[in-house]
């Protein structure tokens, strides 16, 4: 007995009151659009990486690369690359719905006060490859999910974070100047959010609803 | 001022000791590989599963599907494939690590209570399209930040779980009999963990080593 005890010595236990704070951190995390401009502590990003950083990856590969984006002409290209998608999204949509879809506001570019693209490095020789042989798409899951971890760390101190995918990737490898082999994952907004809410927007605005989870769940 | 005091009345305030909790969870998350056989409490895995569904999704379209596989002829045949996809990594190893690949133990197939297939429905008419016109694979990650939230809430409950990746994902839908448009992400082992630790297993194990999170940052 004397090694499982030892064990249990060590290990953190994560007890009731844990777990509901952590549930109300899940609902309570939202895309955020809307920022105040007010600039975030010197060093808030790479803390929140580092947290990131913690996160699984296949084979311990590690492939999640952040580009701290500052420089005003590289934040203004992006917003024209958001722009121009943007625009293409808004044509493809159905006229009954296009309306709906240009009041939405879907990115928050312009008042951000920090910026992160996320990207892949598929070529990183750290894992040695191990996982990968059959899905070598769990290198983009693995940053996918590092990217979540700092969007959960970011909310539990009271940051907002949206993440933008109405952006073309070649594009944005062009404008962030990234190694050829990075693959672009998303472009995630920081800063205080202007709002509060436990109800996703997409909801609140009337375009889509939630599904009730056991509708997503089969039995084999 | 009222309407932001009212805002702040009602929405959650995390403090430092959850957020040191929070750290601790995601310091000792792991992908657990050997499981004790002791059944999980009956609606374990559907109430995790309701937890996992307040995560993002690409434009509201919550396009994970889980599926529960119980069935013990199905389960043989994860196996089997998992044994396969493994002996054909085995096989691509250098020769200087094959031994070292072949002592890991990658998965937890054998004696885990629980086992959750995961798929991505990517005809899914949820979310209308919005956010993924210029990067589909939106879906995709979706799934596996989804995924991500059911590991942390398990771990949250003292589960461990393993993420299985070395399959064919072909071979996956067609033993489980999903439908044709739904993708395969990930095979999830549930159950309560034979050892808890703060470190990965594969550098325990001397396979692989994790970077300085420094080493993964840029500035643009």
């Amino acid at each position: 007995m004397e090694p499982e005890r030892a064990w249990h010595e060590h290990h953190p236990d994560f007890d009731a009151e844990f777990r509901a704070r952590l549930h109300m951190l899940l609902r309570w995390r939202r895309d955020v659009r809307q920022f105040r401009r007010e600039a975030l502590p010197e060093g808030t990003i790479e803390r929140l990486i580092e947290i990131a950083c913690l996160s699984p990856s296949v084979g311990l590969s590690e492939p999640w690369r952040f580009v701290l984006v500052r420089d005003p002409a590289r934040r203004a290209a992006i917003h024209a690359s958001f722009e121009q998608c943007n625009h293409e999204a808004l044509e493809a949509q159905t006229p009954d719905r296009a309306a709906l879809y240009a009041r939405l506001k879907l990115a928050g570019l312009d008042d951000a006060p920090a910026q992160v693209s996320v990207f892949a490095d598929r070529s990183t020789a750290q894992g040695k490859g191990l996982g990968r042989l059959t899905m070598p798409q769990t290198l983009d899951y693995s940053v996918a999910i590092a990217m979540h971890t700092l969007w959960l760390a970011a909310r539990a101190d009271g940051l907002g974070l949206g993440w933008v995918s109405i952006l073309d990737p070649a594009r944005m490898a062009e404008i962030l100047e990234v190694p050829g082999d990075w693959a672009f994952i998303g472009h995630l907004c920081v800063g205080y959010p202007v709002e509060e809410h436990d109800t996703p927007v997409l909801q609140r605005e009337g375009w889509e609803r939630r599904r009730p989870p056991a509708s997503s769940v089969l039995y084999r």
